[in-house]
């Protein structure tokens, strides 16, 4: 049952030899009494031609879409060449001609340009895998994740797995509980990252650990986001921040260049989490389009807007934006609130003439304008939020969908940028903290003795690699001395007893010789989303969930047997 | 924080050179004033020597076992060679040295020779898995998958992933099942292998499918099964039996050569089931050593030997075996008592007199030893059994038995086997059948016509491969026909409601074209275990569950908050 090439191999220098080839029936035409098939397989598109005289052209008449076959054959030259596919230049003239299997009408087209409804396309995942679109998808899959493994051999990493059946630590997400059978009432519960066993790989010397590795998180669907995901997860001992950093440049380097064939721009910036907010009023900027933030509640404070006062303005000039319409402005105004921003004011500078929604309050429009430093077709959207966090955040997701709007970002630019500096903590509503990244992540060398005196203040050594406006992966440098980890698990406000219950076995783990270590996680998913150019994580991977947590084609999650059940003792509430 | 070598590196040839350290006190000496330390990484040992004079002298003084240092100094040459340590021709002479972190005394000594119980080992895994034989397991686990999987990528394989969070399929073992939250009363099933997507890579076209897969198995654990295991899982389209097993066999030689530099003896044996029970009494034989087994049963029968009556008597000669005590042949007995044979009888033959304990029923030894074709200091045992296949299992294991006591077989010796050609059914007591191997597994091709009317003849186009007495992998050409699917399913007693709600999907998918197809799956845990030369699979795993199910380092399975409960609408019964 051999083939001696793949559908998108031969060309003009095969002509004269004999092939065999196997694939599936793509297209069928009768024309002028030969009978001409688009033999498909994962690599491409062959143009078999079967003659009257071919024992085989009955049979080969009843062939369908989807029917598969394999074929051998002379390669000829063809008359009129198809420039569109890899063979186009060749058809092959079939002497023997077998089928291997039959096809029913495929419920959704396998093609690109099929238009099938997402839930259909997911219930018959395996077709819809066929579109040579998923195919590709799918295989860059396979060689970016081989593509990060081969850069972090070459760095001196061993590749290690961690359990999948862990304890339940509550920490940020929902876990996944698995029932125990053999012991009723106790569960183990599904990673949500293999955080704590990558950290005890230092304690046990290995250095430098990394794994492709599925991490899980019972947390409600969004677009981007999945139950279950793969993460490529890294560790080593010994370096600093700026080391990882450098480290995971050349990975990312190396998995550009191979894949893509794409060079990525060094040094790449480093912005602390302070001036990414000001500069982008987010924390993974997009960095291919300027549109920078200013703030602008002291230059608009003595023109007393009303809805400006007491408020944070900040916002940015779009240059060339005064075409825009009313309508688009409209839009513009919506995504400002669904980001919590209360209103967006602008003014346009056409022709020397200043013009929009707040020019009647502007007592001095030609010194503003000079102040602004406004040029001819300006646009400047003002964003009115409660404060300075609230504004930035609105400012910077509207400077993303005016990007997006105007095209001001092209998918095959890949701007790279390091989020540094972040605070160790987030201040809760009632005071108390919460670690902003996890709880094993150091504080900066100079904020150690913060820790008890004054939390608030301390910075992390954490760090965010941003690609285009998403977290393509974060990490730190982690805690190695027991009594930091310690203190930072009383700054979060957690009992003696939790600790010792949740994370007793860590802290003794810290006190037996932890080297300095730390890592970093890539969302693999998000990279290969990102890398392949689609905008809908679920076509990097092979089998996903809908939003709504369920497997179409599988039809899980789905009741069990009664039998199963009574195994883990297990019952339900009404 | 950067080092300029590992700990195996430094020799002769680096004298003169200044270098830096880092690693473990793994020994600390103080010997004429001079402190000599040993520090140890996940490559070897290093000689440090801190002078009187150094100004981290007392502090170096203070250092315990574990402390965790970075040294920098001059490579010198040793007055006495330490030839047992690669470094051993050079030391360190330390002009500035900084402790990164202290150590307390550990529970369990970072030697080889440390003889801790295995559940403190467990508990304390990340002090355990600094010792250097569980790192060069753990390290040799990495070089094991990345060449199993050099090998697949130079097949044209691509890696490919499939969800942990799966659908309950009830087939053989116990499924984990995990609660939904947003469905209560539904559940995801953790998969038992991804038989089932891997087929639908196949279905979908993507033709060279594998993965290192996490598996998992809610049964008692037994010494060496775990919950969790890991197999590198492989399917192809469009292949024989024969060609899967031609590029396994190229797969082992790489990982064979590149790991170990052992080269695999070709051809690989090929044995029918029937076969390896015939000569093994085995269907994983250990083919290091001979001990042939054979039939006595009609031999011994004109002897008439009371328990002999109506049963199956398997044996085999052990050359040189007339001097094994009777202790130690009481050994054996119990042995084939405990693999449910009824009794071994055996005969010594030495110096021309036959002796033994059923000498006494042998009525003409002279010709019975010449029938036998013994040689002097023969044993032959004879193992009793109800029938020929419960005599054959029992001879087989005392056969495997006899070779690990006399030092048949040794670790370094790689000796593969395909068993082929097996049933592809098993028979209950009650006469029903179930799959041999999985329901998916296809009948030879010309046993097709016999599922409807006599499936118990079908044999199947199934096949495992055997290294050194273990099952290393099994695997199959898949069935491709939707309608031979559905037979199979018959024949194996699934009602047609039950087909349609557990496999409704996978009927379903081979009616659109799906190609011919098989694979097979190694156990991973498996091949490090043999490849390392360790009996034990824990030592191969880094963070195991013990027999018991548990995790004893996490403290898994445990107790959950019941807010979690709650959310899963979840209660216990008494």
């Amino acid at each position: 049952m051999h083939y001696t090439h793949h559908n998108n191999e031969l060309n003009i220098a095969h002509v004269g030899q004999t092939v065999s080839l196997k694939g599936w029936v793509a297209k069928k035409r009768n024309l002028g009494g030969l009978i001409f098939i688009d033999l498909r397989d994962r690599f491409g598109i062959t143009q078999l031609v079967i003659q009257p005289e071919n024992p085989n052209y009955d049979e080969a008449a009843t062939f369908k879409s989807e029917y598969v076959i394999e074929a051998t054959g002379l390669v000829v030259k063809r008359e009129s060449i198809n420039s569109q596919i890899a063979t186009g230049e060749i058809e092959v003239v079939v002497n023997s001609l077998k089928l291997l299997n039959t096809a029913e009408t495929p419920p959704i087209g396998i093609s690109n340009e099929d238009k099938s409804l997402e839930d259909t396309r997911l219930k018959y995942r395996y077709l819809d895998l066929r579109r040579p679109i998923m195919q590709n998808y799918l295989i860059k899959r396979s060689q970016i994740t081989q593509a990060v493994r081969e850069a972090l051999l070459v760095e001196g990493f061993n590749e290690f797995e961690t359990p999948i059946l862990g304890k339940s630590t509550p920490e940020g997400a929902r876990d996944f509980l698995v029932p125990s059978r053999i012991y009723p009432g106790e569960f183990y519960a599904l990673p949500q990252s293999p955080q704590i066993y990558k950290q005890l790989y230092m304690v046990a010397g290995f250095e430098k650990y990394f794994q492709i590795a599925r991490c899980f998180r019972d947390e409600d669907l969004r677009a981007d986001r999945q139950l279950e995901f793969t993460q490529v997860d890294i560790e080593t001992s010994f370096l600093s921040e700026q080391d990882i950093q450098a480290m995971i440049e050349r990975v990312l380097q190396h998995t550009f260049k191979k894949v893509l064939n794409y060079d990525i721009d060094f040094p790449i910036p480093r912005l602390s989490y302070e001036k990414a907010i000001s500069l982008y009023g987010s924390d993974k900027p997009d960095l291919r389009f300027g549109l920078l933030l200013n703030t602008y509640t002291d230059m608009f404070a003595p023109f007393e807007i009303p809805f400006f006062s007491d408020k944070s303005i900040r916002g940015f000039v779009i240059p060339n934006g005064a075409h825009l319409t009313r309508k688009e402005l409209d839009q513009f105004t919506l995504s400002v609130k669904k980001n919590h921003g209360e209103a967006l004011a602008y003014l346009k500078y056409i022709n020397q003439e200043l013009s929009g929604s707040i020019l009647k309050f502007i007592t001095e429009p030609k010194a503003l304008v000079d102040t602004l430093g406004l040029n001819n077709q300006d646009l400047l959207c003002l964003v009115v939020g409660k404060d300075y966090a609230k504004a930035s955040n609105a400012a910077g997701a509207l400077r993303k969908e005016v990007g997006e709007y105007m095209n001001l970002a092209s998918d095959t630019d890949y701007k790279f940028a390091w989020i540094v500096d972040w605070p160790l903590f987030d201040e809760n509503e009632d005071g108390s903290l919460t670690a902003a990244h996890h709880p094993f992540t150091a504080p900066k060398e100079q904020d150690k003795a913060l820790l008890k005196t004054n939390p608030k203040a301390c910075m992390a050594q954490a760090y965010d690699i941003v690609l285009n406006g998403y977290e393509l992966g974060g990490g730190s440098v982690r805690i190695h001395e027991s009594h930091i980890q310690q203190q930072m698990f009383e700054a979060i406000g957690l009992p003696s007893d939790v600790i010792e219950q949740r994370f007793g076995f860590l802290v003794g783990a810290l006190k037996y010789g932890t080297p300095p270590h730390g890592g970093l996680a890539l969302g693999l998913d998000r990279l290969v989303m990102l890398m392949t150019g689609t905008k809908n994580i679920k076509d990097v991977i092979a089998f996903p969930k809908t939003q709504s947590a369920r497997d179409l084609m599988m039809e899980a999650p789905s009741s069990v047997a009664d039998l199963q059940l009574d195994e883990l003792k297990i019952s339900f509430k009404k």
